[in-house]
């Protein structure tokens, strides 16, 4: 589990961990680092690596590994290889955040540097140490941007002049931080094809919700809830801001679509992926959702949910900060997962209304001024 | 001009000086350090780029600025934006050895970041410093891989059920080196959409030849001639094999097909794009070559006219260290270049032979052993 302490990381180690496999996370806490330079804190009270992993003895007597380092150090990623000897690699350690990677050249390059670098030095590890590993990698659905075709599952095949290939899905990512992932993806197809080893690429939609089945155990397994404008994801921001009377954030048009999935089913997700892994030599791509929203479909259900509990929910329009098509098609394909058996928990009514409420309970923790959209895709405009 | 004193780096900034435009170039000398660390020097005699620049004023009376610092240094980066303020930004400078590339992790990881972020520090200069500037970038044929269908200039229209949208050409790169060429591309189509930039990404291919009009000045202006296995390229090692009696090393089964060009082609087409710029948000993408040939075809041709010479050559077949199809369909197109004014210096046996004279001028100079292969893509093989 590379990238152990975030959202996902931490709840997806527990879920392994329940479902009997030994796992160790790694982590360099560049989450909680950023979060420290941009002020926006968990809603959440999220306890230290130490305290989760400790409090997860506790309460299941199962042992969560624990190591603390940075993968783009390679002497760090080596060791870690010689010492786990792992099975299946699990990869979330990437900067995460778009508008991160968007604030300036500095960010995109960290951004680069980070997720680039760090995935190159797992892969010869993987090459030189644990060959016969699966590693799961977490890609996102951003990497095909907006195509006006239907967008399969990590390949595509192409009839063209009367000759006819299968090949990688074209790309065009919308951010810095989508380009590193295409920039993996590319790294890792290599690196299965020259070297035989086996990947799963999870191209993953936007995640909601705050709890899983291992979260809701105990407060102190409680995992990050972001809703800020850098690490905040739509769904997830607009039920906080429903709840403490801010506007719902729509960035321009509101026609921007998306694949989304509840945080229960990235925990199936992968470990589906673990459980049936790839062949030797075989890279293959999930796109990991289950369901497709416009952001205004999602303001206007977050809208009408609040407002039946009693919050007044008002939607607001904001100029978009980002470059990106504002209503387009968009159809794409994910069926893989549910072949292997995903059963998709859906978004309904009742899903938004316990967000709410569970928001709601932490509604003091809530600060406004990290709300609000600053970071724009081109700064002259 | 980025990369002044390559390859091909010196002698287009020369030829950009003689057509009238006024040339800087700049370079970090990252070529000739790599070239004392692997032993492999230059057939010809190289001069500084300080005493090329003098002679090219001595000879011609023209003044080519020079720029010592390296792309990966953002500082250096926007001094340099600062100083010359370009209307066009040739961009060469770039690790462009496959091989090199492929030697380790600390080889791809430092092309990685050599290639990719010193073409990001040059994207963010040009939108903060020069967003009227149109950059010409060095690209490589390699981007595409060998796909069964015919290989289209950047861009393809993909008919999929029932609806229809041009997209990025599908890449499936066969080196780290390449990889990085398939990451830029990515980069600077972003930077066109968000940017309003304007670029042209030169899907170059191999590079055979040893002067230009401007090189053959005076021997004081030559340009490196590489045959080792890291830098040397196909064709031109053949030549410097055939002058010297080594069998020539050809992989495998010798069915690799590539686009082949002139260096006085890739002089032409770097000025054909240089004076028909892009529009602001253009991203286009010229296949910069002339014939395709298979390995095997050049190593027969080279053989032919050797041996009408009076040169002994034999043909060996090497198990090749790569890992690529060794026979397979190819078929790229390449109008664009020619439909602005391209006209082809085709590869001719007199041709062949004017390259075995000139390097057997030199043939006391030639070492053996870098030529053989040494870097094998997959070292536990």
């Amino acid at each position: 589990m590379l990238g152990g302490d975030g959202y996902l990381g931490w709840p997806t180690a527990m879920h392994l961990s329940a479902a009997g496999h030994d796992v160790a996370v790694v982590d360099n806490f560049l989450r909680r680092r950023m979060t420290i330079e941009s002020g926006a804190v968990s809603l959440t009270p999220i306890r230290s690596l130490h305290e989760r992993v400790a409090a997860w003895r506790e309460l299941t007597g199962r042992q969560i590994d624990l190591f603390i380092g940075d993968l783009v150090d390679p002497g760090f990623v080596e060791d870690l290889f010689r010492r786990v000897e792992p099975d299946a690699v699990v990869h979330y350690a990437e900067q995460p955040s778009a508008p991160y990677s968007m604030v300036d050249r500095r960010h995109a390059v960290f951004t680069h540097r980070n997720n680039v670098e760090g995935t190159l030095n797992v892969l010869y590890a993987m090459r030189d140490l644990a060959p016969a590993a699966h590693l799961v990698k977490l890609g996102t659905m951003g990497e095909y941007g907006t195509p006006e075709i239907d967008i399969e599952e990590g390949f595509i095949e192409i009839e063209h002049k009367g000759r006819r290939d299968t090949l990688p899905f074209p790309k065009m990512p919308g951010s810095m931080y989508h380009l590193t992932k295409v920039h993996d993806s590319h790294n890792i197809h290599f690196a299965c094809r020259v070297w035989d080893l086996a990947a799963t690429d999870l191209h993953q939609g936007v995640v909601y919700g705050i709890h899983t089945d291992e979260t809701a155990l105990d407060e102190r397994l409680c995992t990050r809830f972001d809703y800020d404008e850098i690490f905040g994801t739509a769904l997830n921001r607009f039920c906080v801001q429903a709840v403490v009377g801010y506007p719902l954030t729509v960035y321009g048009k509101g026609g921007q679509t998306r694949g989304f999935l509840n945080i229960v089913d990235t925990m199936q997700c992968v470990r589906l992926a673990v459980e049936n892994p790839a062949e030797p030599g075989e890279y293959r791509v999930f796109n990991q959702f289950t369901q497709q929203f416009s952001v205004g479909d999602l303001a206007t259900l977050v809208q009408r949910v609040g407002d039946e509990m009693g919050f007044d929910v008002v939607v607001d329009t904001l100029e978009d900060p980002r470059i990106e098509a504002e209503d387009h098609y968009y159809n794409a394909a994910h069926t893989k997962l549910l072949d292997l058996g995903l059963r998709p928990h859906l978004l309904t009514d009742e899903v938004v209304a316990n967000l709410l409420r569970t928001i709601e309970a932490r509604r003091d923790h809530v600060a406004l001024d990290p709300i609000p959209p600053r970071t724009r895709w081109d700064p002259r405009r």
